[in-house]
């Protein structure tokens, strides 16, 4: 079995290296990922620069393929070239994130698209997160990770689907079972801090913190309070659809 | 009335300009846009940079602020920064892109991504795009830019959705009206090429082409394709609902 492993952290991540070591146990890990950190790329591709390709090795051994672009960059590189004529991955998992990846958050995250790649492609996916970005303590995640690789290879999910799974940064004993949840929906109180540089031009830097958490036990960000291990169930149709009824009657204005 | 105006082709781009002297009848357009193209930055934003802002002046007029980051920083930006005392927008509108976004391109599109976060601040919202990348002739998605500018604040829309409007690139008489749509979910056949640079080295460039577009008449895509301006309701709650009755189960596999 083969499984394409990336995140957004890039190649040198301590994240990465955990899931690799417990994925490893199950097939063959191929890791294409970015060169360098890719945080908060959100969904972003590269189409007006050339992508490189180099081979990045750990202790003497091929450890995996660093690429000069985003998480999205790396699926699409690895499914359309670097496996050109090879058989396509069984599995996709992006991560393990140093850092959350729920609530609104979920739509700037390069670790998520990652995982929307692989749907699109048709490859049973997930994205698995760290909700800490202060202790790296991967090794839950990771073990977390290998069970979950087993049960969506056993279970399977339907065309489009994957799941953003975000684990709490605790010690294993402590995690409380998982939770089956949605996003979160509260938005961010946010701020510019407005600094001057050496030379006196104003720069800004974004800060901000989350509103009050819905109080719903089935949203991510709660699931994680609550020392859970939140799995949400994601696609990549945008569309509102209890809305299309009644956007037929602006037509008549828009004439 | 204040209408926050942004886009991804940068401050320099033409859809810009049209888009702003449309609007300009209706109320008080602020600009608050990239400084140089970032097309295909997705829904990304700037957290390990300092953001600067320029003013942007055009015919010896303020036209705008250029920010060096993408459309969601910009609307950030806008909102917390530039107008942090100020009244908040009205109105956001984003684009006039030069390029198509439909389908699953929706999720790479910086234009739409801007009015996402015009979305989660409570401002109406719209991104408009020319379905081409060739021929820029932007007066009559610019004109429909302002009729459904003065629609959506007189009907209003749910909180946390917005449109995404897609305009055949054709003159005004021969579109064929308007066509309330979902998002396409057609995937790409994608190829990357692999050159030498100058140097020797390998590089790779993507390139890639839709597969076939749903024949559905409501989708995006299709709605363009019959000369009709496409507009679908957006939202950026990524869970997928039908299925988290049924990953209850998976839970007895996690354990």
């Amino acid at each position: 079995m083969r499984i394409l492993v990336t995140n957004d952290d890039g190649i040198h991540a301590p994240g990465l290296d955990a899931l690799v070591r417990a994925l490893s146990e199950i097939g063959e890990v191929m890791v294409v990922a970015p060169a360098t950190e890719m945080s908060a790329v959100g969904h972003a591709i590269t189409l007006s620069d050339p992508l490189r390709v180099t081979k990045f090795f750990k202790n003497g051994h091929l450890f995996g393929y660093a690429v000069n672009g985003t998480p999205a960059d790396c699926v699409k590189l690895a499914y359309w070239a670097l496996l050109k004529e090879a058989p396509k991955p069984d599995l996709l998992v992006s991560g393990i994130n140093l850092g959350t990846n729920t609530g609104i958050n979920t739509i700037y995250s390069g670790t998520v698209s990652a995982a929307t790649e692989g749907a699109i492609l048709g490859i049973p996916s997930f994205a698995i997160s760290l909700a800490s970005y202060t202790h790296p303590v991967f090794e839950p995640a990771a073990r977390f990770a290998l069970k979950m690789a087993r049960t969506l290879l056993k279970r399977g999910l339907p065309p489009g689907i994957f799941l953003n799974i975000n684990v709490p940064p605790i010690p294993e004993h402590e995690i409380a079972g998982v939770c089956i949840t949605r996003q979160g929906m509260a938005s961010y109180r946010e701020e510019f801090q407005k600094r001057k540089d050496p030379h006196l031009r104003d720069y800004y830097w974004l800060t901000g913190e989350k509103k009050e958490i819905e109080t719903d036990e089935r949203v991510d960000d709660r699931a994680i309070l609550q020392k859970k291990i939140s799995i949400t169930p994601v696609h990549y149709d945008l569309t509102y659809y209890p809305i299309l009824q009644e956007l037929e009657s602006w037509t008549e204005d828009l004439q």
